[in-house]
């Protein structure tokens, strides 16, 4: 096969057969084909589109570049949860042990934050000692202990997504749905599961700003995961906001182990409960995912799901001393608060703008290489449609980076648009498809 | 400016300013971005489009990449001639002399052939010592004294467009009218040219099959050249089958000094006399091109453009023995004869595949590093509409390998359909646009 054909095809808009995918794919992992070459046929692929079955081809080749973990040798069903990302989700925290704690496995290989989103990695490490760092051998021993394992990608893991990943970012050709399926459904369908939930994000805060750009892709990652055989249940989910109040690594940490004790923190409560019913449905032990949210609700009222975090976080060397008292981490050297200088309605919250002020005190980076303070953050109390008086608490920074302080105000408060007239409310459940 | 910020902007379809296109070219260029950038960039392209406008910037910013030749310090207009290449297509080496013995200055700098079609160059050194390497120095030299210079393209022509070449070829982006025009005018443009006529061919041996996509490019090139202020004016001619009878580098030379010396080969002898015609009136040496034509038929009925054409071999080192003795030219071993196997009238010519079949005989290259032997290549006699019989001569072959004989006698019976029905002669000139 001649790469220069295959880029002529698919620059003519034609389809590429499952062979065709596989040589671009292996011969570009293997450095047999230049990256110039590939990033024309990923430009000529962005702007011609693949086809369903191009894109199950896409993530069978970056699938098999690496390793697939088998999972056979542990009892009961695996099924994970993928969020597209969003400014304070912590929902992976707080449903993993609800999930566990509920029969179903949950092996998680999560990512670090890039941006304006934050990482579930830079999360569980704000706990001290907390490794995600873990053996092939590790990750079996742990889930098969505790139902449970929030890992990191390790190298073995779809190699070929790496090298393709940081060519699209250089090359503005990140935002493709067959190209960013490929990329997410690669990674988790090395992880051994049957059944995948989505979370696709939808709004200011997320990758997808409007409802049928969400939508396109959870049919697309929906598909993908139907094309590999397994169960998977789609949500999109309000991303106008911040999800919970608490942004920053060791906030949502504290944010989580709230609602694992049973505060009602409306959205992220609604939402968790929701991701977890729709995964303890996949994973048989519910007949639908309402009775499934019924059972995630028994696991926090009864302190399994709290129990279950502290399991987990112990077998993977984090310190419980801090879960069971938060008094005791340490401060951030700024604590500023940040109050309204108007009154009336919130009517939009840029959440993009939020999460960049979270990174800007030392929560998140712009580059992989930057360090990350878990202390820092911001809690954020605004929601949509709530009525404010001039003077109320708006915000609370967290930094021991005082330079950033007149700039992260400035950006809250251009952030924030408040009206005179009222505003509904934001669902955080825009949609729920069961694509099985 | 930020190379990754460009190339979104032309993956979303918008236009890039002049000072943008100039960042990009010039970059490139001076290898600050890398080609893995480069290449998505021209996929972009070459998908969405380039305006008018951007086309121009491109022509600009790669013509300026290098030196741009003025002969100001010569007296009269200098006017060149640009082909998009053909089967056959010698009307170089008449033309010139022609216009030059008319009083027009003929500063032509030339390509090799590759591929199907034959270069200048490449049938100029078919004349014993003939050099088409010459200094900018000799370069002027030669037009003042002659009026004409048959010259290679030097180093410090348009360096850009060698680099940019290079990487389209194996991305997939040559066949893009916005870049093949940005290609084809920088390097024009830096011959230091009042005007040009163009010959866009159209059919089977050209590289624009329909007329439609011709038109498109004669008007891009057209456009490009009045945004930089020269006269133009656009053929559209007829590459449905070789033009005239020769094929190979030195039986080109031949045929030419045969059309010089008044033979009138047809289609060959009336596509020069036009081609002339065009450049004399841009030259201003007349008023019309009907009146440049009627002093281009003078010219050659004189001796006047054969006597020229000996003064410019001279002058650029070449043998003329060979010129005035053409029986004395070195022959090829092998000098094998194809007869018809049917009678009808000729339908059909895959001038391509001619083309291809001279190649094979050793009269043309596949890629740059092949050798190319000047005695090789085809006479070939039929032409579209004419009544042939079954052993009637249809064509002589000149190689000195012995192997290809086979295949080129089965290459050139595939290429040509006989059929029953009478069929109309092709015209030559399909259309002449004064975009002036």
């Amino acid at each position: 096969m001649n790469p220069v054909e295959l880029i002529r095809k698919k620059r003519n808009g034609k389809s590429l057969t499952n062979e065709e995918i596989e040589f671009m794919i292996f011969s570009f992992t293997r450095g047999r084909i230049p990256s110039y070459q590939f990033s024309a046929f990923l430009m000529a692929g962005f702007l011609n589109g693949f086809t369903k079955q191009e894109t199950a081809q896409l993530t069978r080749s970056m699938l098999y570049s690496g390793k697939v973990i088998n999972l056979n040798s542990i009892k009961g069903k695996k099924i994970d949860k993928h969020s597209t990302g969003g400014v304070g989700d912590k929902a992976s925290l707080i449903l993993a042990p609800i999930v566990a704690a509920a029969g179903v496995n949950v092996p998680m290989i999560s990512g670090r934050g890039l941006g304006h989103t934050g990482g579930t990695l830079d999360k569980l490490e704000a706990i001290p000692g907390f490794t995600t760092n873990v053996t092939l051998q590790q990750y079996k021993s742990i889930i098969k202990k505790c139902g449970a394992v929030l890992a990191g990608q390790t190298k073995e893991v779809a190699p070929a997504d790496k090298l393709i990943y940081a060519l699209r970012d250089v090359t503005a050709t990140v935002e493709s749905i067959p190209l960013i399926t490929a990329s997410i459904m690669s990674k988790k369908l090395a992880e051994g599961i049957d059944g995948l939930v989505l979370d696709v994000k939808t709004g200011s805060g997320a990758f997808m700003k409007s409802y049928e750009d969400s939508m396109a892709l959870a049919e697309s990652l929906s598909n993908t995961a139907k094309a590999f055989k397994k169960k998977v249940i789609a949500f999109i989910t309000d991303m106008n906001q911040p999800l919970g109040n608490y942004i920053g690594n060791w906030l949502e940490v504290y944010e989580s182990i709230k609602v694992l004790q049973g505060e009602k923190v409306d959205d992220l409560l609604e939402l968790s409960l929701y991701l977890s019913g729709a995964m303890i449905y996949l994973g048989n032990k519910s007949k639908s995912i309402e009775e499934g949210i019924w059972i995630a609700g028994k696991m926090i009222e009864s302190g399994k799901a709290f129990d279950k975090f502290m399991e987990i976080v112990k077998l993977q060397g984090g310190d419980l001393t801090y879960l069971m008292h938060p008094a005791k981490y340490p401060k951030s050297k700024i604590h500023e608060k940040l109050f309204a200088n108007s009154s009336g309605y919130i009517n939009t919250i840029d959440s993009f703008e939020i999460g960049m002020a979270s990174l800007e005190l030392g929560a998140g980076r712009m580059t992989m290489e930057d360090k990350i303070d878990p202390k820092a953050g911001i809690i954020f109390y605004p929601k949509i449609g709530q009525k404010i008086s001039k003077g109320d608490l708006i915000a609370e920074l967290f930094t021991d980076k005082k330079k950033s302080i007149d700039s992260v105000k400035k950006k809250i408060n251009k952030a924030i648009i408040v009206s005179s007239k009222k505003k509904k409310p934001e669902q955080i459940i825009k949609s729920i498809s069961d694509f099985n």
